[in-house]
């Protein structure tokens, strides 16, 4: 990487810095390599440290970059894509489905799911806990609420904890007909047990996407799954053999 | 607010302190008020400026907090859900379409746009400019690159330049079947010229959301549209009448 002086540009310092690095990391780094330190970097492109780090976040952002304490700023991998939805509609937990369920406890719903589940305060609901593997990587923890009216015959014999009761509640689920779903994708930050299975530090920036299943006029079950935003893409497709190749790194024009 | 000491927290201290400040927000003060400043803030809560800055950063994040050079923090009115995606697709340009024609002129598309579209490098496209409104706010900036094998009948005659050659672009590219759309959402920063269109600063957190038109086998046209990521929640439903009404303040547990 030259030396590259900015004095001259017209943008912010910060964001004309980010767009030559972006260059030199398509050109001169491999994927996994990590960048010299920040005081090398900022002699290197004669600019002031706050403008470079200014700069290393936007590219974090992006997700061109990935900052790990004890590693050191390397080069991050492209995103991968995460199928988030198809035309194929179902219920969670039907097969095909790509989240492994790892446990279920009685629990009240924060107050906005339970708004969309119309549960009365208090009320306890089957929350379970999912993750999804993608290409050998954690990328998404999710949350499911299921409400006791949505599986009126589960009983607590059949299955009284963990990843089984889990499947047990999927299972009952599964007996109604699934009317639709609608979804909503959000900017969130990692709460701290995300953040631990998604292998980031709380508050990291995550996408959150909350599903609602519709069933017989009312919402049967919600989901709140939160995806890792540095890794992923989050693909709607309604065609299940196209696929969006080439994630773009948006604003490296 | 009264005074609330973290000392015993298990969780890091920003953390904690970002739970207590969200209670704080939903009890003690109006959308749109005047958090009071920092250094007051970390007094009360009892911890460092950086702590206290890193709970404001996280809050922001989730959209509960807005910080505007010379204005303050304030906090931030519910995300509005727009919506990205029904059941109805149809080309961009379509009745119905939220979308306003800002621009048009020819360009090279970016190399992931060009890949997409299997244009050759350096080939120009007809780049259309477009901007989304809702609720009174601009909350979207669009770049749509179509082909000119995409539009084969345009003239230059028709518009040669502006919002009117965009609206005879997308009328032209109406005549041709629709198969179907793709699309992908990813976190990204806002570039200078659309942070500019959406009142924000360049390299603000934004949801790019990509499309794919496919038509006659290929990729007709690519749509690139940055989302504000402070107030928008992109929603995708499958049945108009449904809206998702709650914005989950994600990690307000």
């Amino acid at each position: 990487m030259g030396t590259t002086q900015l004095e001259a540009a017209p943008e912010p310092k910060y964001w004309h810095l980010k767009t030559v690095l972006s260059e030199a990391l398509d050109s001169e780094f491999a994927v996994g390599e990590i960048l010299p330190n920040e005081r090398d970097l900022a002699a290197r492109f004669g600019v002031a440290r706050a403008t470079l780090r200014q700069a290393l976040e936007q590219l974090e952002l992006e997700g061109r970059l990935q900052r790990r304490r004890g590693v050191g700023t390397t080069v991050a991998p492209p995103r991968v894509g995460v199928a988030v939805a198809s035309t194929d509609q179902d219920w969670p937990g039907a097969s095909g489905d790509a989240w492994q369920a790892v446990d279920c406890v009685p629990d009240v719903p924060p107050a906005a799911v339970a708004d969309m589940l119309e549960t009365a305060p208090g009320e306890t609901v089957h929350v379970l806990r999912r993750t999804r593997v993608s290409h050998g990587q954690p990328v998404a923890a999710e949350l499911l609420y299921v409400p006791s009216t949505s599986v009126p015959d589960l009983t607590a014999i059949d299955a009284p904890s963990g990843a089984a009761r889990a499947r047990a509640v999927l299972r009952e689920l599964q007996r109604f007909g699934l009317d639709g779903q609608d979804r909503a994708v959000e900017l969130g930050s990692a709460r701290a047990d995300d953040a631990k299975e998604l292998d980031r530090l709380p508050g990291a920036p995550v996408l959150v996407v909350t599903t609602r299943y519709l069933s017989g006029g009312v919402t049967a079950a919600v989901s709140m799954a939160t995806y890792r935003a540095d890794t992923c893409r989050l693909t709607f497709g309604d065609s299940a053999g196209v696929e969006i190749h080439h994630a773009p790194h948006t604003q490296a024009s």
